[in-house]
């Protein structure tokens, strides 16, 4: 169903611009260049413009904001969109401090992000802190998680267990996030161990993946700066771009996974991800992507 | 001897913030991950007493000191402080310059650390430096080193071979930890070839690790997040939880050493450590931990 | 041809300055400790002068310049060159935005590093770009590439492929590096397929190196610290320690993806690229460079 998407991208070779944080920073440069595009990170405002005008995407990931970088993410935005490139907005640690929820609501507000991709609890703070009012499918699950759980319960940088996407509340998930896409104009993915992707329409859910991705730092940036690319190289299909990003994320997950010896864990995890999209091609991933449309 | 504490981390899954160089903070996120902990990094001062509020212990380390990380250090500690978190300091490079020495001492002084721990030279920077004139016993050795060893000699970030800790100095160097973490009213460890651990009365030393260990970038810093893990899970048993993440790490290096093919060197060695951490158990700490109390 | 350069880098163990990005600060502080030398990153202005008296050489890679780092690079960069120690400018990026553009020609005209390397690209850029009008023999070659060629066409923090040294173009670009690096007054490398190595006089041709380490971020950065500290360790020689530095990476290169299993793709690669270097002895190197003197 993708339509030779990693062919394209490796034939395109889109440059990404990334303002990212410094903690996975190299996995997501990594992680681009192995699925065919070119990544640059910079992130001083006073070079943004020029770096954001010789590339074709941007990739905003909000994971050790700085003043000076926030500044940097606003200057980037602006020049994209004037030059009709796509931006990702990826929320990491949103509701964890009130300088994250509101940067990001910012950046909703005035960049206007063509996609966003975080996990349940960021995706739900977004949502219900900026104004757009998209809980309302969303609350009418039952609220077991208390008054907390209903603005999204961020734990730190990971999403709360109690926030989960399940087979008990897909439906009201999907229509969540559909409702979510549909107030900020925007391509929507929620990831986890059932990922939802969608825009006003139509979501894709996605079930690839191993539990072990949640136990490494930067699956989440990562699959942010691949979706970034895969986006920008198809940005008429900003939709099916997004979902084969992730369904080629959680696919590399399963076949790194299966290349572990016993006495390899999460490092060699980590590596045997970006091996496996550096080596992916379209058969694979058309044959291994579990997806659905809902 | 630990009763339980992996177990007890994995179970718990401590939130731990960390401000900390960006030369090695992948490591420390994943290490701190495969260990059962979650880590967050942020260390812009305007959130970072947000995000101190939601977690459960605070890793400062000054490896790649800027100004405005600074004043983080101190907003955070005071934040960890006040809610009665585990804050741990790693005095990385301090001796190498005034900025970093300075720092190290203020954090000291203001912040009061619950655990201190870096190398010799480190360490005995910061003994010599901040009016914590705990140098007595260990000015009792020869001083075979001359004058620059008798504050500690720190080369970059290195520990000075002159300062190591060995089989001679051994007595001489227990009764220094101990006096200085009583004089801190911490635990200090001293890594190295030889490690200790020790509050103002007990001293652990571990002899587990190899030495190819000190030819790559982070394992330090990878330990101080941790033994910031593990002393926030154990709050009540401060020396024991740093003791536990000590040999926790060092058997980790063994084993990691234990499985890399002859064309394997540094990174392989890297690798195999943070999978170790991933896959260990407290049957294999218990066993493997090289330790004995003085 | 070395004369036991690795053996004289592991015996002397020299401490590098990196003032660099932190996209791939960590890839050059595990390959610096890899080669036998000790690195340090410090790029807070207030300790920059501190950090580079205690030590023996500066690496100055500006892949993620803010304009305090700026300072940095200046103020290290004078201390360096009043102490007598190499200074070596990565200009990584230069041509894709002024401030990268600017800040090279800057560091270039105030600090005349000893050594210059980059991409081609990046160092058509600076050739042009400088007053150094050194582009006269280059300019000789078929431009096929148009006026942008003629600067050099970075594309993003990688080279063009019309800017690329060939079979074709190689005696033009030897006559290029040549007159370049004698109005520098430094030894300039331009790294890529081909590598070059030249003072006014002397060029080294390099042909080591596989093309995945150009889907690889940080081959360049890494090279460039490990240069530094062979140059560091053999002062007096700076050209056949920057040409003995090219030639090493790229036989690690060739190492590393001589051990890839067939599941195995960049991240594997990245990792035995630095396995390689921290294995590799004066014998490995002698036999496997492949270098010819121009």
């Amino acid at each position: 169903m993708f339509n030779g998407i990693i062919s394209d991208v490796r034939e395109k070779a889109p440059l990404i611009h990334n303002i990212t944080n410094y903690v996975t920073v190299n996995d997501v440069a990594n992680a681009i260049l192995a699925c065919g595009a070119s990544p640059i990170m910079a992130d001083e405002p006073a070079e943004v413009a020029d770096i954001q005008t010789i590339c074709g995407g941007l990739n905003l990931n909000i994971g050790t904001l700085h003043k000076a970088s926030i500044d940097a993410m606003l200057t980037a935005g602006k020049t994209a969109k004037r030059l009709g490139h796509p931006v990702l907005l990826d929320p990491v640690g949103a509701g964890a401090s009130h300088l994250r929820t509101q940067t990001a609501i910012d950046i909703l507000d005035i960049i206007k992000p063509d996609i966003v991709r975080g996990n349940v609890s960021e995706i739900k703070t977004l949502a219900a802190g900026c104004g757009l009012s998209a809980a309302a499918s969303w609350r009418s699950r039952e609220a077991t998680t208390g008054p907390a759980g209903e603005i999204g319960t961020t734990k730190g940088v990971d999403a709360d267990a109690a926030d989960a996407v399940t087979a008990e509340n897909l439906p009201q998930m999907v229509r969540f996030v559909k409702d979510f896409a549909q107030k900020a104009h925007a391509v929507v993915a929620i990831t986890g161990a059932i990922d939802l992707v969608a825009d006003g329409e139509t979501c894709y859910v996605i079930r690839n993946g191993v539990p072990g991705m949640s136990r490494i730092t930067g699956t989440g940036c990562m699959l942010s700066g691949i979706m970034t690319a895969f986006v920008t190289a198809r940005p008429a299909q900003k939709l099916s771009a997004a979902a084969a990003a992730v369904a080629a994320m959680g696919l590399a997950g399963e076949i790194g996974a299966s290349h572990l010896a016993p006495y390899e864990g999460n490092a060699a995890l980590r590596s045997r991800i970006i091996d496996a999209i550096s080596l992916m091609d379209d058969a694979t991933l058309e044959k291994g992507a579990k997806i659905e449309k809902r």
